[in-house]
């Protein structure tokens, strides 16, 4: 590889000929060789910059400190980070300083030397056009930046992906309610068999469930859309020109389309990170429905002979190596997985939320890594679910109805006849001795056949539907 | 201790003999010996359980189903037990059942026994004026009992512990902002001196950590406020009155004087917890905000002479049991070892949370007790911080203008005037050469002395006040 | 109440006339009023404190720097302690000072006036026979006190409690494998259908997890038999005598009959709990196990009609309190919970231990409180599911056998005979056609009935027994 | 692209021309789009893949049920795997069936037909030389080739980068230790001043720290060194030769270097995966202590003016993009950040080992997924933290010197001469009125100024040294 020489304000450092970036982000792939290979900063974040390079170049032109045609330039590269061209010249590690410094000089570097060869110029010029610190950071420091690339991205993330994924499933699961609700099943709890309900009502559980997940992270989006940029180096605003930080938050909000606004308090939104540590309170929560939802779909479908065996699910792939025929809760196993991540994501996430010392939190990238990879994975997990499994959950009538019938908690309907006493005696004596209840019921003389057949019917029993 | 003997649907059981409770009770005692002498149910569950035996009693009444002689009867046992006279026959212990039913007996025990009691009756008649199961329990199921008293009891407890001592603390650091808010000191940032700011605006990050926080907290309450009772064995409301569970709740609304109401899905709100779990979240957001505040203020006042020592806390108490004189920050120390508790409480509630199955989740014991624990964590743990410490901050002047003084980042103003390039080598330079920054921006001729003097004024570099 | 004036290096402090404890003991009541009613100071600790005052006094009064009378006399008390006399005097929480020195000064206290009393003096004398620091604190400080009763307390409760209650647990397992080594039944994977195993195989899981467990919680037994005691201040031994560090532990070993000695290094055993944070691993490692076996326990046990219905468990209790008949699993659920509350620990424990800064831990109390927990319900937890459910484990012969013999997994052991392939063909084709396995591979023409009888043979399938 | 026609037991599958996979890999690409472009199933798995792949294929060979030929061939390609050469060809996520049976097959894939196309066939063959299940897959299951997979990779990471990275900082810390072995400066206890001791002293509870943890982290390779190979589908062994897994572990064992062995509980090696836990316990045991080093070390460099300052650490890099001249703890702030994951990892990781049910845990992905990150994250990060950082500190002797002489807490010295209450009282008064101790101490009478300088010396006070 052939190289050129850039220097920072610590002296000169050789970089790839062709690279966009500069010195400070040769210098991070030389001290942070960790995990290089699986661990690069999320393209999101990447991105999230490009918005508010853009947005604080349109923001200082218009104060006045900015030259047009250097904004315009600017605009111009943050477009092409968005669209991927630059992809390659953001090879920095989440395992960083942990303000997330050398990723914002990687960028600042990448629209200044790429800024400066779309203006003409070239890449081993030892002045360029565009100065990373003077002009492309202006009116900002890694520490008001990182933090706002954080907010901007997981916002979009939740918006984009993740919410949608979310709906996609409990839209599907709605579906299945809906269409189920008059299935009478056997109820479960404790695992043991219990009174009946409908198969829609055990699934309207499941929307319910999502529809309130979905109303708590939206609950955690207001906090998220408080943006840093204008605090500077420790929230003072040092730096910045008159109205920058209510400026930028506009342009910003107009570049991504979505509500952003100035932080109230910039020292809290440099120093601390409760918005993702809040807001992925609320993925952890989904996480949690998920794990639940699933873990109940492969019990139900569970045998094909000797398990539950209420639903089938659709048949994916061959399901073992050895078991010829065989085939398992693949989207099941995929998504409560998933949960498993996200949960320990979350304690991830608090612990560096909650290390944050004085006028700044330095665990800033592996927050937002975390949180990221939550929001992905809940939103691709939802889809995949959804699409390779919810949509063809069909009921196995014979089973469903097997088991209903089978049931000796059908025996909760005496309770209000003949007192809780003796109809657990009926019960009781049934499974005892392998009878019927009615059998039992009569033979214990509680009740006339023609009383059991009237009182104890399942449809009966799952009120309203 | 004498003996008397009570019998259940299993048999007869030996109970002590002024005990009010009976046979399930017992039982539980017999075969849970869990630490049974740190882990009773806690005695927030125990009053929301008399809270909704009360509005059950009530509703059952006017819905026709239970006489008034004994829905006041079972009203004033509960009032009782609200009174804290009862106590010593709450004695079961978190580790149960895992959907509390034994709980659930245990309070319909003795609401049952002490009210034939109070209706003239004797302990040892073999029949009572109440039945735990046909009266007490009347209408309702442990599977949604208990989870109603989790939410009365969760929702309470924020509203009286948790929320009012994080808003006492609140108030307090917002004085300090305010009073402080010109005492420019120097920022910090990754532990190294930064631009500087005032203390009082160092301080307002931390009062708008607590109120987004508050408003977290917040945003919970109304997934909390709804009850799954009505539900009965498997949210169907088997053997429930016409209108039970809308009526139920509110009888309780009205008791407790909070806004509770019957949860639109009843499956969700006993297979589910996720608005534990949704709750915890905001709760352990709030502990990760008062780890960095409580981190904060100890090394801010670390010292006294060979740390930072730029506040003054109170000296509640003698510091060593070696060390003479010596004064530690020990509400601190308290208030972030609650965080950690706080912390791994939250995971606690999300393995609960996520293993619920089919029609109720069993985790029930073991998912409040954290949540209970938390909040009350946190609402006491703010008090104590706030009384005896967060009120006696004071600063400590003499050294945060020693610190701001000598601070080399007072450079930074320079960014805008000679740029960033220029001004780093100023900086460097006095560094290694120990110089103040003004001697060196002077000697490198880059300002002169008046313009140094002009441009670097801390008090110029704190932003609007 | 009545009170006496007592008072220490801050003044003087108001106490309960009859108490033992006197002014640091009392500051902390009055500073730290944060759960009091449920969060005292574990008595392991108290007592662990009770094994080192005693070994201390006896190493000084060798030393030569204690008088002999004084040191007989602290004996007297500690064996008070142990005895648990002075219970009432320890009053203090876990929620002080991180370092726990007013536990220390409170067992300091408590043993100074306590003596002076045994000794003929009176509690409201001004001068005691016994200082509580220069006596009883003599050549110690909190910050070599408190980790040191962390140890002692840690080691004697896995010694005692945990590690004989999982091997309680394991035994009973252990012969349930042996008594149905030869009960052939079908195995599950994902829930699903799959090959033919023994209900011994399936418990000799469950024994060879609880063995290596076993093995983990000793492998860390030589860490927390290191003792900081002789460390004193910040870990260099300042005021104590020659050897003072090697005989007090060999004194508390002799005390305790466990084989303490003195860590290698002070330093680390002041400043880190890591030896907590391992063992406590070792208990989570369990923890993960007990889940696993009771929640396969409690599904092989699920129905009793339409669930798996493997194997029967005791019937300890009602089920439900509107369910008549009804049996849970309620042992099962007992051991999950305390599971998920041991991982909840293990968190807590990791913050505080990952906390500690310079010479001095001090989340000291939260560390050992939780580790107490933890080892403490997995011991009475393991203790429980062994006496109230795992030593009445039996088989339900019929439902195994029926499971078995209709299982479309015993095609597996066409594999070797006609290939993956064609066996896949029979088993999805029986599957879809609801026939068995041997009509559908005589029908296809790959066996003949002769081959399939003699080749599909379930006890053939469960390799060596 | 262009396509070829595969098939697998559900029929055909179309996947392009060149790739080695075949349907069923195909079959889990389109089948799960989760994170696809962030969560390849980890490089070290494909490997240990490739070890236990050629093994199997040697000890079939040896039990006559395999051709010398194909197994011949099956190594040839496994030894391309290991050199990379077919990295592009394992595209599988993590986020798939909880068995790994997708990466199984993936692996059988490509190694039957790269395995045919080496041996002179081409990809478009109907038939191939080696066939992935009947061949390559020979006497396994992916139940029992994927927790071998996991171990192997799992041991094999410790060996080569974890325990070598943190041996490498282990070392260079002790060299610290050894060199400031007499650099007296003061302690610090709860972030407050403290008794003195030396920076080597200091140092060398950090190297005791780690080498417990090397010790705890080698306490898990023994249950890390059993293999579940020849367990097959649910751990009997069913369609293996006899001696089968013994062999087989002797073949890995000889091919890694490493002293694998088969387990003695097959059952517990697919159904549980405790080995992982445990061994994942140890792991965020160092994390706890690299959290607290780095901690330690990044407030120990603090200022440059108004911090601790008491080392030098090397400066990498500019620290700040708006303040010229900064210079940060950047590796400290990395490896804090490791910590904080990998802690996070471990719930991830507990909660997935929770899960098996009956004779599978089907978590095995996500569980190797955060295992391998975080072996991966302490060894890279340690040698990052030690050649950037750690190698570099040196004593910034003028503060050192400084603090101690400044400090109150010399005081202690004076407890045994004139006892703990009085020096209390000097400590106090010089506090208050701002003077030296020995000023006091003479004012108050309690010593001569002779006494004093006899009594109180730093470098005395730092026990052996």
């Amino acid at each position: 590889m052939t190289y050129r020489i850039e220097k920072d304000t610590m002296g000169e450092v050789k970089v790839p000929a062709h690279a966009y970036y500069g010195a400070q982000t040769q210098r991070s792939i030389d001290n942070f060789k960790i995990a290089q290979d699986i661990n690069r900063m999320p393209k999101e974040i990447i991105c999230a910059f490009a918005y508010l390079k853009h947005a604080a170049a349109l923001t200082n032109n218009e104060a006045g400190v900015l030259p047009k045609k250097k904004a315009v330039l600017i605009g111009k590269v943050c477009k092409e980070i968005l669209e991927g061209k630059l992809d390659d010249f953001f090879p920095l590690v989440v395992w960083q300083t942990g303000s997330g410094t050398q990723s914002n000089m990687n960028v600042n570097e990448v629209v200044a030397y790429r800024g400066h060869v779309l203006n003409g110029g070239k890449l081993e010029d030892k002045e360029k056009y565009l100065h990373p610190n003077d002009d492309v950071n202006k009116s900002q420091s890694s520490n008001d930046t990182f933090p706002t690339a954080m907010h901007i991205a997981a916002y979009k993330i939740l918006i984009e992906t993740t919410i949608p994924g979310i709906e996609k499933l409990r839209n599907t699961l709605d579906k299945k309610a809906k269409a189920y609700k008059k299935v009478v099943k056997i109820g479960r709890t404790h695992f043991m068999d219990a009174t009946p309900l409908t198969l829609g009502q055990e699934f309207s559980g499941y929307v319910s469930q999502l529809d309130h997940g979905l109303k708590a992270i939206k609950n955690t989006l207001a906090h998220l859309s408080e943006l840093a940029l204008g605090g500077t180096a420790v929230g003072t605003g040092i730096n910045t020109p008159p109205n920058y930080d209510v400026n930028v938050a506009k342009h910003i909000a107009k570049l991504t389309k979505l509500p952003f606004k100035t932080a109230d308090n910039k020292f809290e939104a440099l120093a601390a990170h409760d918005a993702i540590v809040e807001a992925h309170g609320a993925l952890k929560t989904v996480a949690v429905s998920l794990m639940k939802i699933a873990n109940d779909i492969r019990m139900l479908s569970s045998g094909p002979r000797s398990g539950i065996g209420e639903i089938f699910i659709p048949d994916n792939e061959p399901g073992s190596s050895i078991m010829p025929g065989k085939v398992n809760p693949t989207q099941c196993e995929a998504l409560t997985m998933i949960a498993a991540q996200v949960m320990g994501n979350d304690v991830a996430i608090n612990i560096g939320g909650s290390m944050g010392h004085f006028e700044l939190n330095v665990f800033k990238p592996v927050m937002i890594y975390n949180f990221l990879h939550s929001a992905r994975l809940i939103g691709d997990g939802c889809v995949s679910f959804n699409d390779k499994c919810a949509v063809g959950i069909e009921p196995i009538e014979a089973n469903i109805k097997k088991h209903v019938e089978n049931s000796l908690m059908l025996v909760t309907s005496l309770n209000t006849k003949i007192g809780y006493y003796k109809a657990a005696e009926i019960a009781q004596k049934a499974h005892k001795q392998g009878t019927t209840l009615k059998e039992m019921a009569v033979k214990l003389g509680y009740v006339t056949p023609e009383q059991f057949d009237e009182w104890v019917v399942p449809a009966n029993m799952v009120g309203k539907i």
